[in-house]
């Protein structure tokens, strides 16, 4: 076996991580809830990566807004503050190189390197989990924007006065289309004396929070409110990615994150039809695809940063 | 002086066209009004072009779809069809090479040549006349997309069932900030029983339409019809571009067209603050600018198209 990276894929309710081999190839891969301080993370990343084979460098992509190997934000991670320096904390404990990357980011560059957007020049990825990410190759490398914090495509904006979004302002696409932003609806209708099986199933699982299963469930089970939510973020993604397209006209959508990982191409089939009202120039040799690697794209793109890193670092 | 190039201008109201040297100093520059079919507009580029010095090229913009060379479509120039060949009917007549751009992409070339966004790696270019443009410069170079028909800015969804735009949607920003469908909205408020000072002023100017002039002379007026739906449009162009920031992270923001002729730094100025609040991450370092060639840019930079295009063509 080639020299191996550490992929560490921090999502808002579990943290997968993985050895991984220079043909992109995921050893020994492990996966843990999420722990509710940023502290608890560093701790448990640690204790997983000491569970693999020894490794050179470790790459983590997470939920947050990164610029120059920092964490500035992390919205949709609980316990986190700008001041919380990830990247020494793990280097210290593990004594390799770290690197950190938005979670979209390492997502779609897994994709790009050894899933379904390889050899693509112009890629618009969207992450669809606890919230919405996004991001770009163009012209045939990453773009992340001028001093790094572009796509942000959870923050365009598809309802002017709209639903309340984590970020403060209201009408952004991941108001309705985030997981997080959907389970609160979810909690609202509730409220307002319309039960939802999302609930019920939920605590069946044990789990915490409403997870991507307990909606495929709910959904699977014909729960009215969680269909209704789905079919309203699908609608707004649609408009979020027609607008998208108008100005970067990519060849490919790759859908990933943890809703894609359980509804699959499916998914990507649904968005694509709900983007295609708002697209200027449909094309039919444009693709909409479900990440090839399903939940190790955020782990080989890790990885890949991780490498990347070490070479350019 | 060098060798020289013709630069042309089409807009929706007027078409202006002049000699380019290679420092791109711009010489006999004339302005026409845009006559009603496309067979006219040649015939007239084609007298502006022989009215000129001798020219080695003659580079074309105007507010269309354009790829390969070809004109696609042009909603918002009268008797135009994606059958009509205004690149082989111009080099029929001239004897020289043409090349066509967007009128958006030419403009902000022009700036990013000799103007504004000199020296600039990641730009995104706002062209308000007639119609929206939009252009980009990703990475330090033009951005047009996978398949040349990127940078349609015009229509990104501001409104989700809103005002009817010409392209047959309805929200797009051009619904609300473009001068044609700005001055339909005054005559809906005309026949509602509202009169503007539009209208007046447009025909004491001898204007076929509200163009830019007729707009500012309005507006300076006072008139309440005028100022309200430049407000609006304002809004809606701060939404999108807000998206726009949110997705790309560029350093500069390059305000163009004729209404930016008219209201120039401005208009920039008001466009910004009305950006502010729909923008993830507002950075002081970001500039909002007027372009600095005012109504040259688009001349500027269908000249450099036709030296690039003579170049690699």
């Amino acid at each position: 076996m080639s020299v191996l990276v550490a992929g560490v894929d921090v999502g808002g309710t579990k943290i997968a991580a993985a050895a991984v081999d220079i043909e992109h190839q995921v050893h020994h891969r492990r996966k843990r809830p999420t722990p509710g301080s940023a502290l608890e993370v560093v701790d448990l990343i640690t204790e997983m990566v000491q569970e693999l084979p020894a490794v050179t460098a470790v790459g983590v992509g997470l939920p947050g807004l990164i610029k120059d190997n920092r964490v500035l934000t992390a919205p949709n991670l609980t316990g986190w503050d700008e001041h919380f320096d990830v990247v020494e904390l793990l280097r210290e404990a593990l004594g390799v190189p770290v690197f950190v990357g938005n979670d979209a980011d390492v997502g779609l560059l897994g994709e790009w390197q050894a899933g379904a957007a390889v050899g693509q020049h112009d890629v618009l990825g969207v992450w669809m989990g606890t919230g919405i990410g996004g991001s770009l190759i163009l012209s045939a490398r990453p773009y992340r924007g001028a001093t790094g914090v572009g796509g942000e495509f959870g923050h365009i904006l598809v309802q002017p006065g709209g639903a309340m979004c984590g970020c403060g302002r209201r009408g952004c696409v991941e108001a309705y289309a985030g997981r997080r932003m959907m389970g609160l609806a979810a909690e609202a209708e509730r409220a307002a004396g319309r039960n939802s099986a999302l609930f019920s199933i939920m605590a069946k699982k044990g789990k915490p929070t409403t997870t991507s299963s307990v909606w495929g469930a709910a959904i699977a089970g014909g729960d009215a409110v969680a269909i209704e939510l789905m079919d309203a973020g699908i609608e707004k993604l649609g408009i979020a990615i027609g607008s998208a397209l108008n100005l970067l006209d990519p060849d490919l959508v790759v859908l990933g994150g943890g809703m894609t990982e359980e509804f699959g191409q499916k998914l990507a089939d649904r968005v694509e039809k709900a983007a295609e009202p708002w697209t200027m120039h449909v094309r039919e040799d444009r693709r909409y695809v479900a990440a090839a690697l399903a939940d190790n794209s955020g782990i080989v793109g890790a990885a890949a940063l991780a490498r990347a890193g070490v070479l350019t670092g």
